[in-house]
């Protein structure tokens, strides 16, 4: 696997199943969404802005998407959750199963981040992210073409505790 | 990760959350349980049944244990979940990440199986357990000494389509 695959492999209108543990409270929150992840012209004005905050060179970089979702919570029923992400993936020059994603709102926190990505051996895509007070691990592959699952915590930023954990289904939705 | 190490950080007790995801519904299960791991002797004779059953050598195995657990689920609550089970690992003697486990009781299916196991190269267990009708597939991670993390999925036995995925978080019950 490698960032090419795996960003062609996750294009396309997805149904998502979420759980997220809230680790200290033993609480259960669930949230069904959709999620829809397209790809980016390299040139399109906001890779370009996003490349020059973090003065990367727009050569370096490879296959830049849009993620947007739409969902809601059985925490706050009334409240419609909505958002839109943009990530740009830099593969390591010299080793094409890492590199670092650029995304222009976080997971943990709403600012841009930089985050550290690798592939293991069976395919996961790992992706590390420090924020100012918490870090954040992501795993995320594929079962089938069309069946990914994700796997989100939420840590201290001293890098001790688990805050949140969080596991994804994510089921294309063909139509 | 090897074997040894892996069955030593699990031995305990441990508070679980679990999530399951049953796709085809999008429903959601949640189950919240006890679990305890605790070690056996190799020649436990309930250890020895087992290695019999499967004509296997009593000299290749290691670290065998027990699990037991007690919960509930939000389907059924009137209903107890209980069980336990016996594990017996057989590292594979050319190769200390990979090998075979043993089980008296499946998780999909509960009759005896044997699994085959191997480690990523961050420390992921990774459990592959064919049924008559069902595939199993288990990861399970260390996010810290105290915490464990753990992915299962139900595929059916052509191993096309997943039925079932389930997340649990696992906190080491210090008391």
């Amino acid at each position: 696997m490698d960032i090419t695959k795996f960003v062609e492999m996750s294009l396309g209108h997805w149904k998502s199943q979420r759980s997220a543990h809230h680790l200290a409270f033993r609480h259960f929150e669930e949230i069904t969404s959709e999620i829809e992840i397209t790809p980016l012209e390299k040139d399109h004005p906001e890779v370009i802005k996003l490349c020059q905050s973090y003065q990367i060179d727009p050569d370096l970089i490879t296959h830049p998407f849009a993620m947007s979702w739409e969902g809601e919570s059985d925490w706050d029923e009334k409240e419609i959750l909505k958002g839109s992400t943009i990530l740009i993936p830099i593969p390591d020059p010299d080793n094409a199963s890492k590199g670092r994603l650029l995304r222009d709102q976080g997971y943990a926190e709403t600012i841009p981040s930089v985050g550290q990505y690798y592939f293991t051996e069976d395919g996961t895509f790992v992706l590390l992210t420090e924020y100012d007070r918490a870090t954040a691990e992501e795993k995320i592959w594929f079962a089938s073409p069309n069946i990914r699952f994700r796997v989100s915590l939420i840590k201290t930023s001293s890098g001790s505790g688990v805050v949140t954990a969080s596991f994804s289904s994510e089921i294309r939705a063909l139509s």
